[in-house]
Order: C-alpha cells, then structure tokens, then sequence
C-alpha cells in the first residue's frame, strides 16, 4: 500500500531509510541486552536479546490485540490481563524462546515483570511481557533477570532502531513504518518472518505515539486499523500463538482529531503489514491480491486469503510460472467448500494489467504468457540458489523493491473489496523451516 | 490403514504385487493408446495417454462422486449429466490435459464421447469422460479422436494395470487395490500426486467390481464410502477442479450382502486413499493422524486436515525435526480460527505412541526427543538429495515401506473420531510445482 514503490540498492541504503523513519516519539526509550545461555531442552547454548520500551510516565492510554490461536501462550494470557490495569509502563520483549504451554509459563512471565517493575520504579502490572520464538521451550528467568540491568542502562531516545532489531527472529531486516501528524507522529515496528496469518492481531508489532489519544477511542481505533491490515496478510496460513499488536500513546501532543489520526495509524500499519510479508520466511515475490466487486469485505478478503494460501499458486509464482489455472483452482476451491452462493459466472482476473480470465474461460496466448513471465520476474526479490550445503537462504537481507505480483479479481457480485497480501512457496521457506531448531 | 505395513526392496518387487492384485472382475475391459501432439498453448510437443475401461456390457449400476470445487472442468460437468443416463458402456480417460475452463470444454468433452461411443457400439450418453492434467489448455480433439482406434484394438481382460499406468500424470508409481467377496471382487486404481485435498471425491479413481449391487445402493455405499476415506486425505490442502471418484459393477456375480460389500470396498478405498498420499507430490513421509474423543466426526476430520496441513508442522516433518510446538499450533489455529467451543483442557498428544502434551504443557525430555527423531526418520520414504542442476526429485519410483508418522490426539470430549492422511511438505514438492508446465 505503499504510495511509491521504494527501491534500495543496498543493505546500508535500507537500514538508511529505516534510520531516517525511526525517531521515536516525545515520552518513550528503548533498550536492549543480548547474551547466551544454555536451554534446558537444548544440547547447545542459545542467543537471546531482552527488549525494554519504556514511557517517562506510566500512561493509561494502550491497546492490544492477541492471537486468536486457542493455545495461547503465556505473554499472550498475561497480556489479557493488563489490558485491565490502570496504567502500562514498559514493554519488556525476549526473542528465542515464545513460552508457549511450557510448564509453568505464566508464572515465568509474571515473575519478569516483578523483576523488571523493580529496575523501573513500577508496579509489576504495569509491565507488559512479550515472548518469540521456539514453542514448548520454557524461558531462562534467571538469566533474563540478570541481564535487565543491562537493558535498563541502554535506554535511550531518539531512535526505535535498537528495538527494532532486538525483537527479530529468522527476519532478514528490521522494519519501522513512522508518520508525522499535527506536531507529534506514530512510529510502528514489527518482528515476522513465519508462521504468519494473523487472526485479530499479528505477531509482534509496536506502535508508539506521543498523540494523546484516550484509552477507549485508542482501543475502538486499533480494533478497526488491525483488521483492515495486519489481518491481511498470509505467509503460511499458519497462526502463532504468540501474536500480539500493541499501541502506547505517550500523550505528549494533543491530538486534534481522531479520524486524521485513524487514518494515520492505518497507513503505518498497512506499510509494517507488507513489510512483514515481504519479509516472511522464504519468500522471493509478494503478492498483492486486489478482490473487488464482492457483496461484502468479509468475503473479499477470505477469498484473497483462499488465492494467496493456495500451495501450488504459491508454487508457481516461485518459479515464475504463469499457471494461472492454479490461481482459478484456488478461488474454485474456496467457494465450493465454503458452500458460498456467490455466482462467478461475471468474475474476471488480472495478473499484472493482463486479463487473463472471464466469462468462465482463460483469455491466453503466447505473448500474454511471457508478458506474465515478465511481470513475475520483475516482482522476485532475489533469485533461488542452493548453498554449497544443498540448503536454500535468503540471498539479500534487505528489500530491493517494493513491486508485487498484482493480481485482481472482480467479483461483479457488490461494491465490497479487500487487497490481501501473501508470499510464495520457495525452497528457502522449506530450507529455512524444516530444521529451524538446530 | 494396511493391516500389516509392507515393505518393497525394488520397483520390481513392487510392481509384482501391484500385479499380484489387479486381476480384473468379470465383464471388464481395459486398453490404451499413447501418442505425441502440439499443444496450442505451448511451444513443444507433448505426450497423452487415452485410457479406455469398456463393459462387456453396458450397465445401470455405476455410482460416482466429482469434486466440489466451484469451477469443475468440463469432463466433470458431462459426468454430472452422465449420472442420470440409464447405462453407461465405457469409460474415457485422458492424461496431460485436464480440459478446465477451456473454450468450447463441454463441446470437446462430448464429441469425444461420440466418437468413442462410435467405436464400442455405445450411445455418446454411455461414454464417461475423464481428463486430468494442465488447466486452461484445450484437448487436441482430433489427435485424441485418431487415437481412439488404437485403445479400443488394445482393449482387454485380464489385468487392470495398462490403465493403472495409463491415468498418471507426476505421480511415481501407479496405484492398485483390491479385494476378492463371494466368488466376485473388486478392483480399484488411482491417480493422484497434487492439488490434492478432495472435497467429496478425488482425483481419479476408478473402482470395478463384478458383484451386483444396484445403482440406488451403490449410490448411497459409495457416498459413505468416498467420505470416510478420500475425503480424510489431504497432500497440499489444494482441491483439484477434476476430482473423480467411479464406482462400476458388472452385476456378473450375485453378491449376498451389500453391508459386507460396503466394508470391502471402505478398504479398497482406504488403502487407495493412503496410496495416494504415499505419492503425493513431494511426499517423503506419510502423517497418519487419529483424532479421537471428539464430540462427532466432523470435528474430529476437520481437526485432524489442520494438522496435516499446516505448513510449518510439514516442513518440520519433512527435516526429521520433531517440533512439537508447531503441531499444538495448528490444533490451536485451528479451535480458534473456527471460534469452536471445543474444550483443548483435556486434550492429549501422542507421536509414535509418547506423550507429548497433556494438562496444558509440553512433556518433553532429550531422550524423549531422540525417540521422536528415530520414529520420523524411520518413516521417511527416501532422503532427500538435490540433483547436479539444484533441483529436488524423488528418488524412489516405488514405495520402499508403509510406515507413517502417527499421530494420536485425544480430546476427552465425546466418543467419535476419524483417520487423516497427509503428508510433508519438502523441496521436492517445490521443485515438482514451481515448474510443472516446463
């Protein structure tokens, strides 16, 4: 949803453009602390950074949203709860371990937010903890707690860079999407890369402000903005139980109006929302599924969702197939198991400008295969190579681009749409997540 | 679900007992016909199997099932009318082109019937069309038609394996079960490989018997059939827009008791389905998932497809990496996505035969990791090994053995449960897909 599609030549030219977004707002710091240590369900040691985001002041003004994912993890049900507590001071971030059904997790989370309240001058509930990484593994409270001194002294303002890079995981790049709005701004950061189609809410994003807007209209706002963008996004159809969206207002700037700042917030979240799947794991092209004409939203997005989460569609854009008949499946496959009463006898599609399907056939022929080839070329991030090992990774740990394979669906059956966002299916996704853990 | 699990040294060995079972019933003919053509959307020549399955005589006891997908090719579309013919005399079987959603599909699928029924002495209405293969392209007609001549001069009894292999498009092997019932028996083939998740039937499948049950039962055997077994497999969660599930009998031999033939058919069935998971595109190992103490069957069955296609949970199986975690997030991608009340509190896991989860937590140990270890890799089909060009090709065309990765989840919350089949998701599925049509 970017209004230009940005181009970087290199990674010192991305990290560039994210350290010219990242000022962090009036009335927030950040730091972090990395060190080793040996997990208990691992032969070898792990690495983990500890993130704080503090506010000068304890505010009542934040709102969250979690996972849907029925097997929540720890953070996630602790979270819940603060959402009740009168104020929200810090956030306090580990990557590594997710502290997902580990024996006694809530406990874990609860007591570092005991230990990390004590560094700060809060209340423990005032302290909201969040987890990524491996599910089952329980987290190292004792090392996490030592190394909060540390991440206590680097707190500092002026950029989000710090957190940004501290709540990755397998992500090739951090990724910060800011506005400036009415002498304050809204800054955004986001950790991503798998296990990723968010339900209500996303994996782990961050959205600072210094606009003061109330606790109420805050959470009413961030419930509609998640919705309408990190809601869709696919990387793999797969829902962590960690997922969790969070937006502080530091209250320093008033705010004038709240739609303004509405619209605002849903073009960072719409930029970080992209960002996380051009990010996602393995993925070499994007894309960018525009469903129109629909009777309502609902049913646009799901059927954007059906086409981007098809594996063989997903297979052939790896590939820079233009096997468009995958792409027909997929929507077929959609509207029959639903038991939808939507009619496609009007439905038309495009793949980059081409018209490539109505009146209930395919509209091909050779040039328009290679024009599509051309299309899905111009759209790949960076081209497939196995390492010397036989695995696949990522070759750039930036974005060289922003362009997407652009596919549009027009339903003929509404005024309702939706643009969905997903990736494709590499060799680098199964490389990358057919042995994460070792 | 094998009573006892085989296991094959060599392709040859493998192909004696496929032999070993395909002994035809009574009444039925087989033959094919191979010849090479210039696709119209294409610019190389291509190669197509006709398969003909002809009835000595025509018969008014046929059953089928067709996919739900809401663009169904043409030959379903035709098939659909076929079922309210009064007999049907022959069945017509292409490869290489599935004939979806191509202009004038109908029209092709029905002239083909006419010449077809020409030569067997067949009404165009006792001809059964069947196509799978490339969607969007054209059947070359009139190829097809010249061909005709020789799969009917092929046509004969004895052994169903000439259409056993003539129906396969990527699939390793061709795919054979049967069973032998009061003095009859029934016999059945499949095609399969990708775009698998059937929605009430699947891809081609062919079951023949000389046991005469009546259209009206064989109808209602094959619905309860088809459901308990292809309908609870799934190799890609894709579902094909060709599924075709046929059920012939010959009405030669007198069968006593249509309950005792329902059971024998539900295990042609079931071990057919297995098969076809065992082939699927890419498929190094079988998943095996029995949910159990659901509150009905349906919940059960649903449970048990999010598991086996979760793409995180396949790829973790496809690198022996027993991540539990990854399995206990889908269970909860998918309770929460269904906003299911389903109570997860007593829920209970088991991979070969250990528990892995019970009361909300992980039962984990590195021993326990270890056995997990042994048990997928014991279930692998074959390792997984890049060609000299970096593409990933199976490296078997048999199936060396029929172990699975079984998976046991217990809900605690009813009486009822189901049986999924599913397979990993592996390199060799990439390579397979992100460039089928080269």
């Amino acid at each position: 949803m970017s209004s230009t599609q940005k181009v970087f030549s290199s990674r010192e030219a991305h990290r560039a453009w994210l350290s010219s977004l990242a000022a962090l707002p009036q009335g927030f710091r950040v730091g972090t602390a990395r060190f080793d240590f040996m997990p208990k369900e691992a032969p070898k040691p792990a690495r983990m950074t500890l993130t704080l985001i503090a506010l000068d002041e304890p505010t009542a003004d934040f709102a969250a949203l979690f996972t849907r994912n029925a097997f929540p993890g720890a953070p996630v049900i602790v979270g819940r709860r603060r959402l009740g507590a009168a104020k929200l001071g810090a956030i306090l971030i580990n990557n590594k371990i997710s502290n997902v059904c580990a024996p006694d997790g809530v406990e874990a989370s609860e007591a570092l937010c005991v230990a990390a309240g004590g560094r700060l001058g809060l209340k423990a509930d005032e302290v909201l903890p969040c987890s990524t990484g491996v599910i089952g593994w329980g987290l190292p409270v004792e090392e996490m707690v030592a190394a909060l001194p540390k991440a206590r002294e680097a707190l500092a303002g002026g950029s989000i860079m710090p957190a940004a890079e501290g709540i990755v995981t397998t992500d090739l790049f951090p990724k910060v999407r800011s506005t400036a709005l009415g002498g304050g701004r809204i800054v955004g950061i986001a950790k991503g890369a798998g296990m990723i189609e968010p339900n209500l809410a996303t994996m782990l994003v961050y959205v600072l402000t210094d606009l003061a807007v109330p606790r109420e209209q805050l959470r009413e706002i961030l419930a509609r903005v998640g919705d309408e963008t990190f809601n869709r996004i696919s990387v793999d159809s797969d829902t962590s139980t960690s997922d969790t969206l969070v937006l502080v207002s530091s209250g320093r700037v008033p705010c004038a109006d709240f739609a303004t700042f509405e619209a605002a917030l849903r073009g960072v979240c719409a930029d970080l929302a992209e960002d996380v799947v051009r990010n996602g794991e393995g993925v070499r092209h994007v894309l960018r599924v525009r469903v129109s004409g629909a009777p309502d939203a609902a049913t646009a997005c799901a059927l954007g969702k059906a086409i981007v989460n098809a594996p063989l569609f997903k297979c052939a854009v790896a590939g820079n197939d233009p096997n468009v008949g995958r792409l027909v499946q997929a929507i077929g496959k959609h509207v029959g198991a639903t038991g939808s009463a939507l009619d496609l006898s009007r439905l038309r599609a495009r793949i980059g400008g081409l018209e490539i399907f109505s009146e209930g056939v395919f509209r091909l022929d050779y040039e328009k295969e290679a024009a599509l080839v051309a299309h899905f070329k111009a759209a790949e991030l960076y081209k497939s190579a196995p390492t010397a090992d036989g695995a696949f990774a990522a070759t750039v740990d930036y974005p060289p681009h922003e362009r997407c394979v652009e596919i549009e669906v027009e339903l003929g059956a509404g005024a309702a749409e939706a643009t969905v966002y997903g990736g494709d299916l590499t060799h680098e996704y199964v490389s990358e997540n057919a042995d994460y853990r070792s």
